[in-house]
């Protein structure tokens, strides 16, 4: 990877995390503006497209064991959903696994934590993608304190774990921050009660988290501190522009898809015999 | 929908079929040739996303119980994979549920040949996209023998009330058969052969397919004829030349989801209250 990666761009440094300190309408790492996205999402689409290929390829015959879990974070409207269709949407479905998180289950809560996310993890070949995820559990679980805090607080050590095990067993996780500003999501929210075709999205328990915007910021920085390894960092994706996300959130995959890619997997038979057998069946259907 | 709709187009007619009748590299209701297919394919995109996302919407907010679901079948190389890749690709991954259904486990084979199917049913919103599906334990099964003959017979009028079951709970069925020739197939095989990053497609076993053609054939011209009803028709889907594959599979989801997307939900909140409520938090980060 060089030097000039936009994994290396937004990755987020050790150290003390003040959320404030970035701008999230910032474009770092994307030459040009939003007029230029178009030309450059297409321009990651082809070696995504290849580099997934190799991947799932690996994972079906067997022959290599790699696999990507993105996971992706933020506070309502910094637009999960519209990432995983701009930029998730961008991958082959099959050989795609999606999981979107939402309030534990009555089954869930009976088990650890990390049981629901263990279970929707990606298989050799595969790219997981994680709408909300484990993170959850020291985010609104700290804010909302739905656990007692010494169970929060064991929660960072075990995430840390958890995504080291993972990373030695061969998957790649991808941890992206989709940061907005308070004024970004007062206007996200304005605009989806202007308009009808959005009320859907809108809802007034959305008013309410807001309200504890501070404390969230606070559980984030923390959960971003405490949980960017080496095996599992962080990524701090300015999402005040939708279309800068977009692109960020997809040329981080293809970064990192490429980095995990193998080669083509070898035949696994003869192929001079395998064109012998098959010229014999040229006239199978008459 | 009107009387030229793609749908109408390519419905299988009642009574007996003879798929040699069906010319694989036609490209009925496609007005153009292949340079033309990138702009009809962006053309479908944007309903399709518009009807895609409302009937997603009409899931989450419980005021839709609309879902659709999709079924891959043909000869191997006819493009199940691709068509997923290519047409269902053009959806958002949010509401896809895909499920690629392989030779049954042992635990599947415990059941009955529908408990694996039902299990992956699109849910209210959703889009289902089967590669491969129950029709297996009619096609391969019948030719391989893989279940007494009786069972193999049941299964037909079992396909045919668990479709109506499906279409009567609100289920949109779409069964798409992607005809090749056995000289599309040669081709393809040979292609595969010939190209190493293709290797990985191949298996000897596709030979030994191969060479029972005619009795597959006869396997699918059973199904089809048996298993298309009103409730859930087949579309038979000249699949020689894959951007036609592409485009009329993408078509032919596109007039579905449009016939059966619902309105916007209305919004089940006070939009003023909300607006005030939200003015009230302009401050909340600072």
């Amino acid at each position: 990877m060089t030097t000039t990666s936009l994994t290396e761009t937004l990755r987020l440094p050790g150290g003390p995390v003040d959320l404030t300190t970035y701008d999230s309408r910032a474009t770092p790492g994307f030459h040009g503006g939003k007029k230029d996205q178009p030309a450059a999402m297409e321009a990651i689409a082809g070696g995504l497209s290849d580099h997934q290929e190799r991947l799932y390829a690996g994972g079906l015959t067997g022959t290599g064991d790699g696999r990507v879990l993105l996971v992706l974070q933020g506070m309502d409207t910094s637009g999960k959903g519209g990432t995983v269709r701009h930029a998730v949407g961008l991958l082959d479905p099959q050989g795609v696994r999606l999981t979107s998180f939402k309030a534990p289950t009555a089954e869930e809560l009976e088990h650890d934590f990390l049981w629901r996310i263990e279970r929707a993890l990606p298989k050799s070949g595969e790219v997981g993608i994680f709408d909300r995820s484990h993170y959850e559990d020291v985010l609104i679980a700290r804010v909302r304190a739905l656990a007692e805090p010494s169970e929060i607080e064991r929660r960072y050590d075990a995430i840390n774990a958890f995504e080291q095990e993972l990373a030695d067993s061969g998957c790649t996780v991808v941890k992206c921050f989709l940061h907005i500003s308070p004024d970004d999501q007062l206007e996200r929210l304005r605009a989806r009660l202007d308009d009808p075709t959005k009320h859907w999205k809108y809802n007034a328990a959305d008013v309410d988290e807001r309200m504890l915007w501070p404390r969230y910021q606070q559980a984030y920085e923390t959960a971003l501190e405490r949980c960017s390894t080496d095996a599992a960092p962080w990524f701090v994706v300015p999402s005040g522009r939708k279309w800068y996300r977009n692109w960020a959130v997809a040329q981080l995959l293809a970064e990192h898809l490429a980095d995990v890619a193998p080669a083509w997997p070898k035949a696994d038979f003869d192929v001079d015999v395998e064109r012998e057998r098959l010229d014999a069946t040229a006239d199978v259907g008459s």
